[in-house]
């Protein structure tokens, strides 16, 4: 019966399993530090009983525990028989028992699963675990229920150029660039309030530490709301029960990782997005309409932060033309807004148009043909409860959370043009 | 500010919101029966104030709560104002006020936003909720991590040719067929124990009740085990934390579908796949070798249940032609099972292979040629701890559990080579 490295607290005897973390020979004895998934402890074993195993391999050993203070814990196991599960067949292609992980990230991704067996690395993805698991946690409370929807579908969601398309028995399928019609669809069904997380699909041929062509979506969607603020204050809750999740069940690898979250306040600061614009181009010669180019968010991300000590910022009154057909237009503005976390774009929501015919003229507007969304418009005809939502992509706000520049660093397998593997 | 309708418990003013499923017009009065997504309730107004509603128009309603049963409850609402939060602009295609929706299922399909506003309908996706949830309850108790695995891949998990391609920026990529490859790189990464509930993809072109071209599987896979019989243990507690689950969070919707859940027994009876096909071959005239088809899958069903009373049946010993690849060996059988759940498979599982020379001459074996699955085959290489899984197609489970014959019923928007819309 195994026996879990951390639950060893007190002198008896113990079967331990994981792998040989570190090697230290002297001529009596060999000191061998073993790992698993709760922690490491020493071995002591006679050098014949040890052989000549490598790092990584996977062991099993029986021994007696004994106490004494060394630099994994209060304990030490004498080992007295070992069995090798699993021997090293070559080489480790990196160094993976150092305080730190000192490669690129490159040569990181390539070896995704030796790099995560660094306690900084699988680290990042506990903390993530526990991200959607609260998203979803908390949503619950508040009467949510969660919907699968297909991501082969043949109505695009955003329209635009960057979808995969494919072959589907003669037809031509589309991978789903985010749920947003079918968590729409499901709101009117009666559900009222429903979220998913799940993978979405972007062709983006373009390289950035933001973007990646498959990513996770946390999205939500609600009925019965009569503004997008109410979207805003659900999303700050949302947070800081995130947040609270984090505190009370990663301690450990928050220390690891020697991250301390930020303070969520308890109203997220707001500025029309008209304004922000105003003022980077003022005080930062900007020539900005309309939108803000990644600089420009980190510019108004900092402005912000010496004005109010809030490292989140709403952003909203987007304009009709940067928004999707189907967002609530106000005058030339629309109801809908970003949330800025240190700088980068963690979420877009806002309030979404509900009577049929006003999403009919919204596509042509903008070039679209309401034919083409057939089975989406088919729902507007039947009864529609005003409804907005909003999406915020997991390995974004792992990213800010950690203070991770590239979103390749919280992103298990990450897929962009140039990385289909492993 | 609006009141849920089944929160409404006293005499006083209130606000409701929701759909008109009923209109009862007499001379003096009009009764519409309201739904919102926690019942209903009746109002009684002028029939001035309602004016031409129809049924499924979205309405907000304020007025004053009296006492006095009716067919929906103990109140009544006497609205004193009437604002129409959604028109409907066209007539209803399906009748979905009756008792049961009685229409065939294609027409359902092509309706689903509007079927599921049937009580009836809806409770099925409230009910695959919460067994999706509880899945990830009970491992995350077990210390278990999530992970979110890539769905575009470049190495197929199952081989064969039911596998979807795209264009992936001048490359091919898949769909994953599955995300085993990834979970197994996930517990030999250290993660030791990991979940997915996720979207996976076949091309499959037959079109049974049974097989969807893409659905959800709940994935598991842990390390440092010794048997399947851990796996089948694990499987048996996971299942009955589900039908727990299930049993005190939808008391509602198991009343509304008439269903009552089976008893899991202590043990699940477990029979070798060589024997069910010997006793099948002689009490029922069949030539069975090495599986069962769908038929034979009901008929050992009925057999052991009628023996022990149980509608769970484990297959253990499945032959290795029968399996994949990376399926742990045993002479000529493998060290899997299948789980059938009213004689329907609704989890594949067991050990896999934990050694790179053996996965590597199973492949040969099996005609496949390791080259194609290099990043795979690489984790194999530092140290992988004995593992297994397993996994559940969500979709099956909820059918079988609700006493649905085809899988479509418990799928939001399922997909077969003639459905990719809505």
């Amino acid at each position: 019966m195994r026996t879990m490295i951390q639950e060893i607290n007190e002198e008896k005897e113990v079967t331990v399993s994981g792998w040989i973390h570190r090697i230290k020979k002297l001529k009596a004895v060999v000191f061998v530090i073993l790992k698993d998934r709760t922690g490491y402890i020493q071995l002591a074993m006679d050098p014949n009983t040890f052989g000549h195993l490598k790092l990584e391999t996977v062991i099993s050993a029986t021994g007696t525990v004994v106490s004494g203070a060394n630099k994994y814990g209060q304990f030490e196991i004498q080992v007295k028989s070992l069995s090798v599960l699993s021997e090293v067949t070559e080489d480790l292609p990196i160094k993976i028992n150092g305080k730190t992980l000192d490669i690129g990230l490159d040569t990181m991704l390539n070896n995704r699963v030796l790099s995560l067996r660094h306690e900084q690395e699988s680290a990042i993805f506990k903390i993530q675990a526990v991200i959607s698991q609260s998203f979803k946690s908390f949503l619950i409370t508040r009467d949510f229920t969660e919907i699968h929807s297909p991501k082969l579908v043949k109505e695009g969601a955003e329209g635009g150029s960057n979808v995969f398309s494919l072959d589907y028995f003669g037809d031509v399928a589309y991978l789903a660039q985010s749920p947003q019609f079918y968590k729409q669809m499901m709101v009117i069904s009666g559900l009222e309030r429903v979220f998913e997380v799940g993978s979405v699909f972007r062709a983006e041929s373009h390289s950035t530490v933001r973007h990646l062509n498959e990513y996770v979506s946390m999205d939500l969607e609600m009925g019965f709301i009569e503004s997008e603020e109410e979207l805003m204050i659900l999303e700050t809750e949302l947070l800081r029960h995130i947040f609270s999740e984090i505190t009370h069940r990663c301690s450990k690898e928050l220390a690891c990782l020697e991250i301390e979250l930020p303070i969520i306040p308890e109203v997220i600061p707001t500025m029309r997005l008209d304004e922000a614009t105003a003022l980077l181009n003022r005080i930062h010669d900007k020539e900005l309409e309309g939108d803000l180019d990644p600089e420009s968010e980190i510019l108004i991300y900092q402005h912000m932060f010496e004005l109010t000590g809030s490292e989140f910022l709403f952003l909203t009154h987007y304009p009709k033309k940067k928004r999707p057909m189907y967002a609530m237009p106000d005058g030339n503005e629309t109801r809908s807004f970003d949330l800025l976390f240190r700088g980068l774009e963690i979420t877009t929501g806002g309030l979404r148009i509900h009577h049929y015919q006003q999403l009919v003229d919204s596509m042509i507007e903008k070039g679209l043909n309401p034919v083409q969304y057939e089975s989406y418009l088919e729902a507007f005809k039947y009864g529609v409860p005003p409804h907005g939502g909003l999406a915020i992509g997991l390995e974004r706000l792992t990213a800010k959370i950690l203070n991770m520049e590239n979103i390749r660093r919280t992103t298990l397998f990450p897929r962009d043009r140039n990385r289909l593997t492993p």
